[in-house]
């Protein structure tokens, strides 16, 4: 998993489809999120626009929580979405994850998913 | 929105990441399912692939409705992505199209959402 992770990763750090912020704590990395342009079909809520923002491997080190780290991160990551033009940002979360992204105006959708054999 | 939509199907149809099937009755479209192949981070169910396959646009008729169309196209969908080795798919259901997608296995995820300023 983690090898074809950063097979995946490589080409679009290089153009910068994949992205995020570090956040360091006497120089040492304490939390993180990372960002993506997904490509999507055009939609009502982005009409003329073919991508999505994602985000995913958000972190925050347990001996930093309860801090609003999280949130600033999220802010970072409306921020940058904004200033690359997305018009629409999507993400999964974990149930302990739920209540701060709700607190920092994420809802959920009508996803669903299925395994194929 | 529809311009947008057929300016980015265009060149998707052409590569074959966009594809789908339609269901005629004496000549006559009263069915369909567009199915794409999503560009997508490899994932713990889908370890050593960056693809998941999409479905959208679906539709039948209301003339033809209650006749298991629905579920006959979503049977053709697993074919095709189980044949392209797509692992893993996922779709926004409305409300009233989602116990369709629940028997034909399908389960909701924990996707949120937010619209960009």
């Amino acid at each position: 998993m983690d090898r074809s992770f950063r097979a995946w990763l490589k080409p679009r750090l290089v153009d910068g489809t994949y992205f995020g912020f570090i956040v360091e704590d006497d120089g040492k990395p304490i939390a993180g999120i990372g960002l993506m342009e997904l490509s999507w079909p055009p939609h009502p809520l982005h009409q003329d626009d073919g991508r999505r923002g994602y985000v995913l491997n958000m972190f925050v080190e347990r001996s930093h929580r309860k801090r609003g780290i999280a949130k600033l991160l999220l802010d970072l990551a409306d921020q940058e979405f904004s200033q690359r033009k997305l018009q629409y940002a999507i993400l999964h979360s974990t149930s302990a994850g739920r209540p701060v992204y709700e607190t920092a105006g994420w809802q959920p959708t009508s996803e669903m998913a299925k395994v194929i054999e």
